[in-house]
């Protein structure tokens, strides 16, 4: 496989990740797509393949540390060196103080933050050998401050961040670039459509993100030549208030 | 027990949460001080009763929900109406990254984050049917910016952070004083006497904080009525560099 | 004069700043207050002085350099060495950016941060040699975002906290203590009672700031030994949405 | 001149506003370069010719509200609507504050932001009737951090991002996209490389940013769609230590 290289898109179920793996793949870059259940990435890859892309698809629970890393060194020792790892899984709930349980505090931080820790970790640890490669976060406004409600999400969020920060400061001068995307909108997809549709309805003026141009900044951020990185951005609609 | 208040410490073993059991207790609180080992307590607990306080230890493993409840049940049926709750535990590693096991990255968040979470909502849970009281969590520089060999704590401490900003924009209008100390600085502490001898040097020239020296900006932040409340502050030596 | 220690007020016309005066002058402060027109200061010199204080009025524009500087010349010259500096001016005005001219963003800029370099600088000059004392900034939640219609205002508040961050690193180790408070709030006085009724009300249940209890904190934080000194704090009523 | 479109860039003497100039007009879009002195823009107008581009030169000094008015009048009347303004001047000046004399301070301020706000407001007065257009600000770390010496150019710097940020905020739902840029960086350029040495040594390995990279990311950004804006991101070499 001369010349071959792997994205990882941890979190692919929704429109984000299935867009930056779109995306990636019609570069050339074999599409390694997870979520818990993989039966329900089948659409996904087909539509690559359509594309005449590569993609493969792997059932992976993202908070477990033997998935991560068995995951990360079978897409290393068969399918291509690993040049791209995105995590993407969200876990957007909102609970008074006293109605969050341990429970879901502790589950909120381990898909959002926890499982984002062992993929930066694995990929880390895939790529410096080689020097290069490229680690993304995908992040949100309860990233950067707290909120009603928002005691569970945005410490996982927050928490991410922080993960972000520091292995960019750790790993940059390794040669691999690490970037957080604080994303802040409502995406185009089947649960706005359905559960707010008067949001959606502002989709007839670009109101909502088409999840395409998301991961044209996912490209465009992995494009960036290593004296000119960006390690934080925001992605907004135009006429969303912030 | 008419009119007795009692101020919950979650942390106290170290100079910090020590001094502001002390505080308190100066003031006619009643200091309820824990860590994991309640004999370690006792210099503090017999130090605050020769100083005219009343004090109680309690071993409470801080990371676990049943010990926490059962804590704060306890002393608002035998001690005294919970009035201000602090929540203090650090837990200050650096590794690299590929060198923090998934066990250290858990545990860091678990006693720095998830015990604060664990306080602060049982600490609400007393304190919102009398529409009053102070929760305050002890941050540090890694609460704003991560670093090389951050991590594992810079995670955890903003994910504290987010607890603490989420917390106060619910709460404060519910009458409950929440904030966020940034605590950035060398401490006079043991520790620090015996394992970093050129920084306590600074000492002699007030380059590392006296514990007391906290401790007051707690007492005034529990003292400022609800008009003009402060949801957080940094405290650092006038020497430091940042 | 021995022992005894001034402090400057600039820009004491409002509640804000008057309380400040008032309050260093009942623990023994000579307060030194300026506007543009001294005649309006009298009412503040006469309650400072009922309550058994010492006080001058200066007029003063305090975007003038030289009336600056012969001001602080003249309180170390005739009346005391100048121990604290606080800079009060606001200027809050709201245009849309093709609204706001040249004129209006000068000016602004000029009141709310020019102002307050100008007295920082020559406070600085004048403490330097002593090695202490207090220089603060009065700080809005404009100093940490813009917002639609606040081009000019955010420019200057976010400047003037540039000026305290900047000052603080470089004078701390001086020792001079510099901060910066961000006071977010409505404020009791005629000019919201008059114009905002509806807000006004809310003061029955403490919902706008009592510019005493403002004041207070400035004086905890001149209170504060150097080796625990707080350089950012903000202030908000408890029922504050932020 | 049908389908024709311009860009500005104010502050095209240095690498970073020429690479700019150069990279939109590449694209098509006729260059519109201003510095103080136009003939020490005649290098720049010939290379964009000779890369079959047009550009114009012009002699603006961007803190005079007439000539600001003035150029982007004759720009939409003479040669094309203006899509995009750039305002690239910086006055990274280092100065302890009692060095910082109130002249500096001012023309720090002058040329850095109020230069700045008068580029905005007027690029916005020509883009607004046609709802589309981006206006995008060069900052720097001093944008965000005080530091030491930094008092005049922190200050100017926070309040081009206030300007930013409030201009993104109102003029975002009009169809105009405002972005900031923090460039932390070296640049290549014949200041570092005979200043700076050993900074410039660094180029060997990438170390120091490469004007065009840069250029690349403003282009990239005024790409974006926009239901997907990015309003803010930063620009570092890799091993930039931050």
């Amino acid at each position: 496989m001369p010349d071959k290289k792997a994205i990882l898109v941890v979190g692919a179920g929704d429109a984000t990740g299935g867009a930056i793996a779109r995306r990636f793949a019609r570069e050339g870059y074999i599409a390694c797509v997870t979520r818990r259940s993989a039966d329900k990435l089948a659409d996904l890859v087909d539509q690559i393949r359509a594309e005449g892309g590569e993609a493969h698809a792997f059932a992976c629970d993202a908070r477990k540390e033997e998935d991560t890393v068995a995951l990360i060194a079978r897409i290393e020792r068969d399918i291509a060196p690993l040049e791209v790892a995105v995590f993407n899984i969200g876990a957007n709930v909102n609970f008074p103080i006293l109605e969050t349980t341990s429970r879901v505090y502790f589950k909120v931080w381990e898909m959002a933050c926890f499982g984002g820790f062992l993929m930066g970790r694995e990929a880390a640890r895939a790529m410096l050998p080689r020097q290069r490669g490229s680690i993304f976060f995908t992040g949100a406004t309860a990233s950067v401050r707290g909120r009603d409600g928002m005691s569970a999400f945005a410490g996982a969020k927050h928490a991410l961040r922080a993960l972000a920060q520091s292995m960019a400061r750790e790993l940059g001068p390794q040669g691999i670039h690490v970037a957080h995307l604080i994303v802040d909108a409502a995406i185009d997809t089947a649960f706005i459509r359905e559960n707010f549709p008067d949001r959606y309805a502002a989709k007839a003026r670009d109101g909502i993100v088409n999840p395409e141009h998301i991961a044209d900044t996912y490209w465009m951020l992995h494009q960036q030549p290593r004296d000119a990185w960006t390690h934080e951005l925001d992605i907004r609609p135009w006429i969303e208030h912030w």
